[in-house]
């Protein structure tokens, strides 16, 4: 009994961990139609998309299952609820990679505003943070999760710094308007799939230490 | 032991409650820091969210508890694992709060743009979603939750509605841009708002009907 439920726990995170890669592919994918103003791929990010959606909700019954099923104590429990956690904040990280293909999508459609240099920069930053965050839960190391937390304030300034880019732009020559708000968004998007990784790394830290740092920062 | 199980659960539902009370403060706080232009109340609204992050922590820890002393089944497990998740959104939507509470600091130090009509409108839709979807939790009515669901197109609607208008304004005066851009903001953090109350019903939905509609719909 108790192997079996090894390898159930180890099935669970195999299953996590296909979510993590399908969640960096989604911004991989949302980035490259953006920069190649390649609007056929930006659709291919809504696939993408349904495949989160779908092991979100598989990744949910397992959990539950396992709960109802092995009654299982401590670390164990912790685990499996912390699953339950990461995978859902991947799932909203695919949720963002759709609007910024949409976003890709209207931009497309003119001139380029500018050469995209902090946008797939922050971008980078978001996937890195992203698959180190998972590395540090497939590897147990709470530091690499405390490292990811950190990163953070980086995409956060760059957000800040494109912001104020973007609306002098706009104050400047009104015609670029519509396309600095596309970019801002995308870079809002971006932003917010920082702030997900750095949740999955706080709940990585909880697991591996059994404190609560949410709030703490 | 039965009926001190019963006792635990009914607390931690109490304790929700008190959660979605704050919830609906810290946005109702905001809103009103926008709207009478009061920048002291904003700065209200981080105590709020500081309660409500609390209050998170708290219920997190007591539903893993919850679940490795009673090893629960069935439906008091579904219960318990969708307390942790309906409080998870809870939380996030007072950090919302506290970003339309920025913006309105910054608002205030300007005269108004415009007369705020459509934003405040979004406010009173979000906080009744709050609102009913947790009374669907506490009445067991998913039907009432599933109408939840339903309103946030209506959030989304005003949304693109007032991002057109405010897009107008900064095309025609470019000194209403900075200002424009704070009013996006806060507009934008009141659809995530409904987008949480949203994912709430869902929850409960499935909490209720045993059926995951997310990503149904």
């Amino acid at each position: 009994m108790k192997l079996h439920f090894d390898q159930e726990l180890a099935k669970l995170k195999e299953e996590l961990l296909r979510m993590s890669a399908l969640a960096e592919q989604s911004v991989a994918e949302a980035l490259k139609a953006l920069v190649q103003r390649d609007s056929a791929l930006a659709k291919k990010v809504h696939a993408t998309d349904d495949s989160l959606d779908k092991l979100q909700m598989e990744i949910d019954d397992c959990c539950v299952q396992l709960i109802a099923l092995r009654q299982p104590k401590a670390r164990d429990l912790r685990f499996i609820v912390m699953t339950m956690k990461i995978s859902a904040e991947l799932e909203r990280i695919g949720d963002q990679a759709v609007n910024i293909a949409h976003r890709a999508e209207e931009l497309n459609k003119e001139p380029l505003l500018k050469p995209l240099m902090d946008i797939p920069r922050m971008a980078e930053k978001a996937q890195s943070m992203i698959h180190d965050a998972l590395d540090a839960f497939v590897y147990e190391k709470p530091e690499v999760a405390r490292q990811v937390i950190r990163r953070d304030d980086e995409v956060d300034q760059l957000n800040r710094q494109l912001h104020r880019e973007l609306t002098s732009f706009m104050i400047e020559n009104p015609q670029t308007i519509t396309r600095a708000l596309n970019l801002m968004n995308v870079a809002h998007n971006l932003e917010r799939i920082a702030d997900y990784a750095s949740n999955i790394a706080e709940e990585i830290v909880y697991l591996y230490e059994a404190r609560d740092i949410r709030h703490s920062h």
